[in-house]
């Protein structure tokens, strides 16, 4: 399955400002691409590229006063698969994790491990460690936390989530991630496109966030907003949290003016 | 100078329990090390020794019901010399930063950056940039924040010291730390050694946080608590904030029943 | 001059459940009504009238399941004066307060005086006491918070306004009322109706908030949103926050479907 | 039984200061009083004595620099039985509540009834309603939270004891109050002395707190504190939460310096 990837971006900026950019396609994915995968920007800015401590590509560059457009377009081969569900996957011992898991069992912006050590045992102690206690979190979080774009806002926390019960697709993933680290199971954050493809509605488009999970020996994608097996997953960015994998950063003012992204199949034969 | 580092942690624990320990002397002083610097533990453990994102030396080990020790001594070369002052260095602007400091500027998990953007301006804004700023942080820190050990608690935030006004070390530097990353001043949190060379009133010794700040090309060390130039300042390990550096992290319970940590001058003909 | 107020709220109730609402003129402008200040509901119900501990006139009643609508009208005889204003009204020492101000120095809900200790003194300790320091609150106030819809929610105290900086009109009287209160200023919030009678914009009308402060002998308007003298500001209750003069409250679901409030002159001859 | 009921409580003043203090009995327990009860300070000072807007007896007075000295003794009658226990109490739906039940269902500055609403359902829904509710949450805020005098602090409220599952007796009570009201049923804050009459150990005595629900159509005592009925509960005060009934509020600095209050019993033949 071919699918072709596009976003564009444009902000005003009433000053010269140092911005930051997760754009491209994750590096595990490059080997995919069948087009270079290049963030353009209009006017024409000197663009460094770079691989952050978390392993992702980022770009960042300083852009003038005035509009900024950011875009790119490029084509990507994926296996057409919905997400692995496996059953069978299981918790590993914190003593047997890799040591690059262990900081996904920590506290970060966004998930406040430390308030929710009695909370998640409370919950979800009784549940079978593996999979499917992964599971049972992601489908508490879904049943629990109701989807509303109106609700949402820059400083919510997993712990602002579990009283709130309501937020957007970051949030959801924020409380369920921190349920996963008070329960010993690493767990990450993660970014990236996320089509419609076999979903009876289609809905105007956004970057999308889920997260992934440590179990038996590699990370699996959970995604505790939407609960189901999707197709066309395309990873971008992962980190401790949203803090870590912002789309853009700017160290100063930056309005957003337009936004657009888009996943769509591209037909071999075109 | 020579400095003797010595230290020995006791636990109880009531389970089998992995841990991981920032215990090591930072990479960066390994040169200076005149004897080898190894984290012993009793009863013996299989302890492994790796370098984790930040490039800190850590250890992890998963250790058995009942009493744990780890201790260890290493001798260690040191200029002798205090904290070096530099009031002519410049605050870079962020996108001539390197790339590895971007994420010092961001959130985590004590440093709400989010909440503090106005007040940092509002505070430190017309102060001029550079050298200058940090030291108006610092004095800020250490004269409106009351050093107290009762008011301890482990999830304290930069937004709790600054409206509560008293905290231990850790809190001053956090708050520090929040500050200057909403100035947009690469800041990370430092843990260490700091004896108490040239200080009048010896006291029961800990390990101690201060922070570190990028300005011109490289990072200095500054310290809200004391705020004045100390000798034998030894690094052990730099993160974003104390939730990255912690001396010690148990997956599980670890009861602390004894902490001993102390720093010495040797005599080189001893 | 004579000032109609109406109002028109509809719910729908997806089962019975008991509401209480501040819909009624505060009893201090009780003089002032020209007609009966009654609210009715659809489908008819039996209403219970009280005065409740702050003095302010409420309604109780039980819905059953389905649409509920409350409504009224009535005519009030207003000064058709501006707010107003008392640069000479002076600050009382605490001692020197009335018994009932006292608790309107205390911490409420949404204003959080025990964290605002400190800040409130940096602020404006060096502002001279009385109507002055309550009007450079205002300004503070006015000046570094932003009005915003978008950015309104239930659980939003004054720490929140102060980190954020941007809120709706609760939000502003929230952190002023703070502010005061952390200077020894008694103050409390109001509700009530506020027409745009001299403004140039019309904007479609809510009910509005504002605070009251102590000051030489009596309570004054201050209004930290608008910040200029108003006319027809016509009070239906006060109480220490948002918490305790709630338009309505509903102990169990009641979702919102129309708003409707208005105050217009009304030409006596007519 | 006849129980006297001492205190003596020694401040260091820097500066003159007002002070309200909540140190005489309930006034529903006035017609038990042996002997006057007398706020005596040192050095004499005019005191006012008056009724809150909650009920309680209060005095204030304005205090010079230097000591200050609070006491008081005076011999109460008690039934000498333990807390009524009424496992038949129902609890009354909202619409029929006295009227000055409603503000003890709504949020206050310890008790965020907002952010529970959620999670008050699901663990106490399924409950039976009732006496028994109540009992049901004791139960869980006594078996969940640990007491420990180190972890206290004044600004912890009860969304901070759900998460930390520690505290002093006040947070107890804060976090039951916080659950009843998210399950519709009025909880007031209470504060007096409770001795140690039929407990075997004697315990270094402060002020107690705890709680009072409304069942049927009375108040009852409750304490998840300790969370077994006791002998000798003699009510001070009641309120919304400790922020209403402090038993000692200085509106300036007043450093404590010693503090005494105990309950004994007195033989009548005395």
């Amino acid at each position: 399955m071919l699918i072709r990837l596009s976003y564009d971006i444009q902000f005003e900026l009433p000053a010269t400002v140092a911005m930051a950019a997760m754009l491209n396609v994750h590096p595990s994915r490059a080997a995919d691409l069948l087009e270079p995968d290049v963030v353009l920007t209009e006017p024409w800015l000197d663009v460094t590229s770079y691989i952050d401590s978390f392993g992702n590509r980022c770009v960042r560059f300083v852009a003038p006063q005035g509009p900024l457009r950011l875009h790119g377009s490029t084509l990507l081969l994926d296996s057409g698969q919905p997400d692995e569900v496996n059953w069978g996957a299981r918790e590993r011992a914190v003593g047997d994790l890799p040591n690059e898991c262990l900081s996904f069992l920590l506290n970060s912006r966004y998930c406040e491990v430390d308030r929710f050590s009695n909370i998640a045992v409370e919950l979800f102690g009784e549940v079978p460690a593996g999979w499917g206690r992964v599971q049972a979190i992601c489908n508490w979080v879904h049943n629990h936390v109701a989807f509303n774009y109106q609700h949402a806002r820059p400083t919510k926390t997993a712990l602002d989530v579990y009283t709130e019960r309501v937020g957007v697709c970051r949030d959801f993933q924020h409380l369920a991630i921190t349920f996963c680290r008070a329960m010993n199971i690493p767990a990450r954050y993660a970014t990236g496109y996320l089509g419609d493809f076999g979903v009876p509605v289609r809905l105007p488009m956004d970057f999308s966030a889920w997260f992934e999970v440590y179990l038996d020996n590699r990370w699996w994608a959970f995604d505790a907003r939407n609960n189901v097996p999707r197709i066309g997953r395309i990873l971008m960015a992962t980190g401790r949290d949203a803090s870590d994998v912002a789309v853009t950063t700017s160290f100063g003012q930056a309005d957003l003016k337009y936004f657009f992204v888009q996943t769509e199949e591209e037909n071999a034969g075109s």
